[in-house]
């Protein structure tokens, strides 16, 4: 296309109420620089949309990884039956005999020794752990299928495990479970450069694959902070949301197909590349979003949308959340079919992120900060449509500072402020995480009240998410776990949201931690339902147990 | 917005090698009209995109509904069991005592007058009859909820009915089913016009929805040529696809929320309005797509786009299948994220439409014709992209010639052109239907196959639909219905389908006329999941019974 831009940074302020819009006629417009102050910060800083490192989520700088290894391994993580009340169940133990069959089906795949074993006990965020003796890695459909027929025979638990960036103790066994890791299994299978659909083994790493269609011109229809190390298995298993939500909607909508062994082995194939099947019940929406307690995902059909040619983020300083609210329906109406993320984070956030990951914000201090993000085909009309957007929101007042990035390198810089908050957060102590749906107009009131609430028994409490899709991340530190703490915050946060008809897990799923709290959010008959889809599909419970359903009565 | 165009259409040709763009300068340049012809001829035909009638799809012209009035009570329309083979199952048979209860429940909407009754034992196309001797109609979820646990108790089979406009015998009796039609649950809810979250009965009809929206400067994020008579829950329980799949995606990423009666009377409310929620399977997704085997689908809650600012529609001439695909591949790649539809027919078809409903063809007469729609937010933005991607279709020779339309009257009559097929292809004689998604590379072969294979059996062999969906809607015109025709014509076009992975039915659904074919894209494992589905949710199998699902052996 005509017209791309090379290397654009817009800084605009608003002091003493008079609009100082730092721009040069329109189509000459596209070669600025940030304030030096500002782009020597940044060159410092970030490094979460850079090259992956193979590090959880929000960990990707290499001092992050160092830390996240030498923690994973730490003993000091507490077992999860000793922290959380829960009983294991009577599955069979593994056996020297069941070690000897899964080293026939997986030949010099079966790991026992127990420092390997350590990272895939713990949760990244130190919160859960187990104690599996055994890790498998199949590479094929037909050797997990082989492995679960055992399993399913032998009465064996099985915990799957894709790239552990979980935020709800999902992904490690709670007990002794068998741990089945897809890491293995990371093979494209198919890419049709029309269609643009993407057929591929589950442990394909989001990042890989975002590289791999990045030079064939097109993207995944999701991006995670977490992109370095999660699976596309695990994607899909958990609906996993994330930065691209507003623009190419659910995984419901782009995966068109998924192979799933089921408890007792059986392979599902229902791994179609077609954008319109209407053949009988759409069967993999069942596995999607089921977390590991369905069905083994081992494969996945996916729509990815061609790459943007122009991408553009604005960073915003706004007064207030109403302000938040007016610029988000300000860019929605102007920006249409191009906008492609809005996020927000508050006061606090940003402090945080200046303190632990040292990012500087590049804007004037504001006690609430967005993120606009603008994909589109067309450069020259993208920028028209996001700098009317700004004269606009600049003028009535709803933002009083920005700063804009077309280039590629500045565009991460901002999105790291955005991105690194969850790191940001785990630096700050113990952290208490809720994932939230609200409505938007009443997302913030939660943050508010929860200040109050808890005063200086609170070390932060800080609101940041996807604002475009009503989803709000809560976050309240300590500096370290404390019933009373836990007390004052559950199940009020939960009540709190239900009576808002909200959600109590947006995106996160709810894994082992939030189990117990589906029927905030979903009536009796339906958790009821949900126990015999599970009973149907997994009539032994070996897989993933203790996980997404409360125990039954 | 600025620049909004007020009436513009296009036209170009391409003579002997030399294109004649009628372009004048780019922001002048939205003032054009047709020729007086193609003018005088579209004011004539077109209807089907105005005003609705409550007409089914395709017959929305008020000479066609009459002719639909007449054919809907005609006698002549044969009973289910005599064409097909298919046996009563031992459901009981409605007593005076059921009349009394139902009365009961619903008292003054218990239809049994045969007359009232004949319309809707009878499918739009004339090809199943079933003989239901009652017709229900509840205005709540709770009035459905006491009918359908008196029906499960008695052990009466029940129909669910919408419009009653699918094409695959779905939504009629096969025997004496009780119907239960949503036609008087058409209440809109709740509308959130930040969000766009529309909540509302299932009996809604979608045209009327549309209306509703459009006032409030948003969209349904699907359209039909059914639009005037489908409802919205039958739309959901179908899973339709139609014309802005491509643009806003699947029913399973925009529908967020449902209220359904399952088949004891028990009513399942997840009719949750957030964008994102993770909690436990998501239940609502076996209904959407299960036809009305698994339960009755109440209330809807779906996420509309907001209106379009500018919609822009070109009808173009290709000179092959291969230029079509070319020109695809091209508006993919520089129209974008304002591609809203890619539609084709073969000269058939449009020779069909001109003999049957009197459109005339705007273009040059072509081997292929395809419609491209943009919707986006900037009509400056939108025209100059089109534009630019026309220049390159005719200067490449993908097209040979072309109209295009920017006000809303000519849009509607560029779309009749594609809408109303289905309609002059019932006004040619007996039918014989397929709705497959194929590779689009292959997308046409079969056409050109079952001519050579068919010869002079069949009056016409015709192809059009959504191309940009890889849907290929393939129809067959015979003077009459023939055993011989369909001997030919199946099993050979679903092996046909099979071979290329494709699917025997992208948006039609099974229904009662393709539940057998359902081995063509499902392999056994995927069957026997859904037969085990249908038993945990239907036990007594009262729902919708002889559909959707092959009878167990």
């Amino acid at each position: 296309m005509r017209l791309l831009c090379t290397s654009s940074v817009v800084v605009f302020h608003l002091r003493t109420g008079v609009m100082m819009l730092h721009l040069v006629p329109r189509w000459s417009a596209r070669l600025f620089w940030a304030s030096p102050g500002w782009r020597r910060t940044y060159t410092q800083g970030a490094s979460s949309r850079l090259k992956g490192l193979g590090c959880p989520r929000g960990l990707s700088s290499p001092l992050a990884c160092r830390a996240y290894s030498a923690v994973a391994g730490s003993p000091e993580v507490m077992l999860t039956p000793e922290r959380y009340p829960v009983e294991r169940l009577p599955f069979s133990t593994v056996s020297e005999e069941d070690l000897a069959a899964f080293e026939c089906i997986i030949p010099g795949r079966v790991i026992t020794d127990p420092e390997q074993l350590q990272t895939c006990n713990v949760d990244w965020l130190k919160t859960v752990r187990g104690c599996s003796k055994v890790l498998l890695r199949p590479q094929t459909s037909e050797e997990v299928s082989q492995i679960l027929r055992h399993c399913y025979k032998r009465n064996l638990a099985v915990n799957p495990q894709g790239g552990n960036t979980g935020m709800v103790g999902g992904s490690v066994p709670v007990f002794d479970e068998v741990i089945l890791s897809t890491a293995l299994m990371n093979q494209v299978i198919s890419f049709q450069d029309v269609s643009g659909i993407l057929v591929c083994q589950a442990g394909c790493v989001l990042e890989e694959l975002s590289r791999y269609l990045q030079e064939r011109d097109f993207i995944m229809p999701l991006d995670l902070g977490a992109k370095g190390s999660c699976h596309i298995g695990g994607n899909v298993a958990t609906n996993a949301g994330g930065l691209r939500f507003l623009r190419y909607g659910s995984l419901r909508g782009t995966v068109l197909g998924l192979e799933v062994v089921l408890a007792d082995g059986t392979i599902l194939n229902c791994l179609t590349s077609l954008r319109k099947d209407n053949t009988g019940y759409d069967l993999k929406q069942m596995f999607i979003g089921s977390e590991g307690t369905l069905g083994v995902i081992t494969a996945v059909s996916i729509v990815c949308p061609p790459r943007p040619k122009a991408v553009n983020v604005a960073f915003l300083g706004c007064p207030g959340f109403t302000e938040v609210l007016q610029t988000f329906r300000t860019c929605k109406g102007m920006l249409g079919e191009i906008l492609s993320a809005f996020e927000f984070m508050d006061a606090e956030c940003m402090q945080l992120v200046g303190q632990h990951v040292r990012l500087t914000n590049p804007v004037r201090e504001s006690p609430f900060y967005v993120l606009v993000e603008t994909s589109g085909s067309s450069a020259g009309h993208d920028a028209e449509k996001l700098t009317s957007v700004l004269e606009q929101v600049l003028n009535s007042g709803l933002v009083t500072d920005g700063t804009m990035a077309t280039d590629q390198r500045k565009v991460q810089m901002l999105w790291a402020l955005r991105e690194r908050i969850t790191e940001a957060l785990s630096r700050d102590g113990y952290v208490f995480k809720y994932d939230l749906s609200l409505p938007v107009e009443r997302l913030y009131d939660l943050v508010t009240d929860l200040r109050t609430r808890l005063g200086s028994r609170a070390k932060h409490v800080v609101g940041y998410g996807h604002l475009g899709d009503g989803n709000l991340h809560l976050n309240v530190t300590a500096e370290a776990f404390s019933q009373e703490l836990l007390g004052a915050l559950e199940p009020y946060v939960y009540a709190w949201t239900a009576e808002q008809q909200g959600s109590v897990s947006a995106e996160h799923g709810l894994g082992f931690k939030k189990k117990n709290v589906l029927g905030y959010s979903k009536p009796p008959v339906a958790v009821k339902l949900m126990q015999q889809l599970k009973a149907m599909l997994d009539p032994k419970g070996i897989l993933n147990p203790y996980k997404t359903l409360p125990a039954q009565a």
